[in-house]
């Protein structure tokens, strides 16, 4: 498995109970996709939103946001490194 | 104190051993600044570097990368939603 770091900018406003709901419906996917959700962190003032995630893939990771109706990231990047 | 996740763009070919100095050294200026840094987050290929902190300011969190010799992030943004 692989970990992900994506970034969402636009999200302006985004809302903890918003946040929850698309972990929510992401989890849902988690089982089919092989992707897990690690953590959320998010301002709502610049509209940026970070999600740590491991998964197979970068594409299995964007589809799991795709499907679940979430934000669509703008940017997925490996994080192989984690201290 | 505010959550920050501070993003760093042209650090290609970072090594575990480069992130874990500039750890060492960013932790000796923690007590003066305030600033702790909770994980750091790597991409060598695409030079990407992510760092979740804690402290008083951006300021100070840019402060600490500067005194300490380290890499200067090219985004700092306040992340008060973690989920």
């Amino acid at each position: 498995m692989t970990r992900f770091m994506d970034v969402h900018h636009g999200a302006h406003g985004v809302t903890e109970d918003q946040l929850r709901q698309a972990m929510k419906a992401e989890a849902e996917l988690e089982q089919e996709e092989g992707v897990r959700f690690q953590h959320v962190w998010a301002d709502p003032e610049s509209g940026t939103v970070y999600c740590l995630t491991e998964g197979p893939s970068a594409d299995a990771v964007q589809r799991v946001h795709e499907r679940s109706g979430g934000f669509r990231p703008d940017e997925i990047h490996p994080v192989p490194l984690s201290l």
